[in-house]
């Protein structure tokens, strides 16, 4: 692997439903990262197809199997380059419909990951992922991904690092929540202490765009292998793109004091064990 | 149990070595809590011995086992209350030596954890714990204990908050650590994450007072079941306490939306599953 890859958190802002315009913004994202060398494009959540859909059916209209042209004309943008690009979007698959990302490079498709922590209304429209979420192997390192709200169950950043993990993309689109001036938003919270608990990288690309009165955090970040923030969108900001030239490898060394290591320390057995109570 | 909690982290200045006097600071800060009508009680990780130890056998002459009458002279002040007081001492049991915390009532000891997850130069002082953290039913809500490093590692707040912990109480050494002007210490960050993703209330309690040049974060904090700080050290305090009324039954409401609850909507037997690799 290279050592430095440069990571962009594009905070566009898909349009609930026109999948023809939210395609243009997905092309347009790429060329940009193209002409500013990015080497991991990360972008939101379900940005193929907006996202707060009145009901299944809607979702459905806008949904595309993973044979779609769209993923081979974006592979082939992607020619003659290292690139990935790591988006979401509205994944058909018979009658199922889930809510996907897809992990793209100069040859196709190397991974879909179907949400399996779905939000709120969400329940109401996708069905969940049965799979667990992929790694993938690239020449910027190894590439976790993981949908929004996954991320906020500390199994999956878990299972992601113990697989070998550098780097955890993650899709989303934060709702807008409240939170005390003093900290971040929730959501970076969580990142924050996946990275450093897990000694990976995460970042995080939110979405911007208000849809049927639903705002965002706009908070897209990307977070380094000790849990503190190196980039990251200024509050207020809307459509923006974050980015930021990262070690991916710093990963692999776990050590935390010269008697500590973040993984080998775990006790596996331990917590099979039952909470006695008193 | 009852509706409200006043839970107080004293975060008193121990001694390395020095017992008796460690027993004082123990024995009036208990007096303290109890004319100020607290009901549970966290004091720091050792505080009966101090924590800097040159090597093992220092750490022997300074260690106790759970029959010292300590313990008992202990539950004799809490006569008469509900106050729950959770320290951090030496255990000596047999050849063994733990960093352990005792949950304490008037009726005596409850529980005695000992530190699992072992922090730098104590794997040259301590043997780690075998068991799984305790939890202790309480008139002040179901009490689950950690010690310091155990707390980032996040499969132990989540067996606790499975187990059906309403409150996570963590004594705590924190060697001092750098940490952007934007963020709080590491530490925190990683209490507000696990009391939001188990929706629980934890409360850490640092230590004050150099010991053999080591400094500490100083940063006792007790964070709600959203992962909001709701009491916390003033940065530079040194000794000081911090206390607040929480209502600890509202960690058992998990939901976080209509169609959602951090436990219920874990996936289980998917973080059993292999990771993909592409």
């Amino acid at each position: 692997m290279t050592g430095v890859a440069r990571i962009r958190c594009d905070q566009v802002a898909p349009v609930v439903g026109d999948l023809t315009g939210n395609l243009s913004l997905l092309t347009t994202a790429v060329q940009r990262a193209l002409d500013d060398r990015v080497d991991v494009l990360v972008l939101p959540e379900l940005v193929t197809s907006g996202y707060v859909f009145r009901d299944r059916a809607e979702a459905e209209r806008v949904a595309v199997t993973v044979e779609d042209p769209l993923f081979a004309r974006l592979a082939e943008a992607l020619a003659g380059t290292t690139t990935v690009v790591v988006f979401g979007f509205a994944e058909r698959d018979g009658a199922r419909l889930h809510n996907s990302v897809a992990v793209v490079q100069s040859d196709g498709v190397r991974a879909v990951y179907r949400k399996t922590h779905l939000w709120d209304r969400e329940t109401l429209v996708f069905d969940p992922g049965e799979d667990a979420p992929p790694l993938v192997d690239t020449p910027h390192g190894r590439i976790g991904v993981l949908v929004c709200y996954d991320m906020e169950f500390p199994e999956m950043p878990r299972m992601l690092a113990l697989a070998g993990a550098d780097l955890v993309v993650v899709p989303t689109n934060w709702p807008v929540g409240a939170h005390p001036e003093r900290d971040r938003v929730a959501e970076v919270i969580a990142a924050q202490a996946a990275a450093r608990t897990n000694g990976v990288f995460i970042a995080c690309c939110d979405r911007s765009g208000t849809e049927r009165g639903q705002d965002w955090n706009e908070a897209s970040v990307v977070v380094d292998q000790f849990g503190w923030v190196v980039a990251e969108a200024a509050p207020g900001a809307g459509t923006t793109a974050v980015t930021v030239d990262v070690f991916p490898a710093l990963a692999r060394d776990k050590s935390t004091s010269p008697h500590n290591d973040w993984l080998r320390d775990r006790r596996p057995a331990l917590y099979e064990r039952e909470v006695p109570r008193a």
